[in-house]
């Protein structure tokens, strides 16, 4: 049997700072039975989604660009911010199409999961597209320099396995697309 | 061939708060080729890390705790903050031991990936930790408050499936688990 586990009665949140893509509160907290009072510091982000793409010849689509956070250029999936009252699918469309020009014949939801429940507040759409061709330029931000390429199912595998794809966010999309695959082909082989 | 992609030129770097857990920077940033400037803001934390820990029967070691980003009381595999100067194998032995009071026999390194090379600097060392025994009880910090739980990989697969665990950090460092232990049967079965 679970046993209810008690929470945090939040007493009062107050944003201390905004930027483009999050802002920061702080939220003074009190716990019961610890009897003890905290303050947490979370981060507020619009959710986001991310999108493993595969042409219809099955190659993935990835997207490199200089990352400011570590100062790096990374291998990703494309990805974005859902703009304020946009569909999460419209939202996956949207960035596959601005950030490498292709379009999907068919995009599937695979996940949605919390960014980090410990200090963020948002969730992470993770989509499949299927079938993709390439029917347009980019369309890129303003500040956005990216760049696109294409690499078999088992060039990814071993870009994970050196650690030429390293941001955690892209390798959960990827396992959930290689997790998805390979229990198919269990399923199939049966 | 690859081409080399331009880098942002970083200007200047201002931390403009800080709290226990992350702090936050604005860049002031400049793109020749783009011909502008730009101000991104980034996120400084700890290193982090996470542990897969198997019980000598094979069960998963869960943890539940009440997490104010989401204000939902989530499961997850043990994890936390590296501690200045902190070997990260010994961060994962320490949590383990703290959160769970298990010990393991093996504690091997599964990956290293960055936490979000976007906004985020740090890095997450995924461990994997076998033949856990309980030999403590759990050694929780003062605003703690985390039960135990162990749950078949099986179950496990099931509670990712179902959306029970959510947490994207937990679902990669469960991933890079079932996937490693898919390999493995894979080979065996050759």
């Amino acid at each position: 049997m679970e046993l209810p586990m008690e929470k945090w009665t939040i007493l009062s949140r107050k944003k201390i700072m905004q930027r483009a893509v999050f802002s920061v509160s702080d939220m003074e907290c009190e716990h019961a039975s610890l009897g003890i009072s905290h303050t947490f510091s979370i981060i507020d982000a619009p959710d986001w989604i991310n999108v493993v793409a595969q042409t219809e010849n099955g190659e993935l689509i990835l997207v490199r660009q200089h990352r400011l956070g570590t100062d790096e250029i990374t291998w990703e999936t494309p990805a974005g911010m859902i703009e304020k009252g946009e569909d999460p699918r419209c939202a996956a469309e949207r960035e596959l199409s601005e950030e490498t020009g292709y379009t999907a014949k068919e995009i599937v939801l695979m996940s949605v999961l919390r960014a980090n429940p410990a200090i963020m507040t948002n969730r992470i759409h993770f989509f499949l597209a299927k079938g993709c061709t390439e029917i347009q330029k980019q369309n890129l931000d303003r500040e956005e320099d990216i760049s696109v390429e294409l690499r078999s199912v088992r060039q990814v595998q071993d870009m994970i396995h050196s650690g030429q794809i390293d941001h955690s966010i892209i390798v959960t999309a990827l396992s959930l697309f290689l997790l998805s695959e390979k229990q198919q082909s269990v399923t199939e082989g049966l």
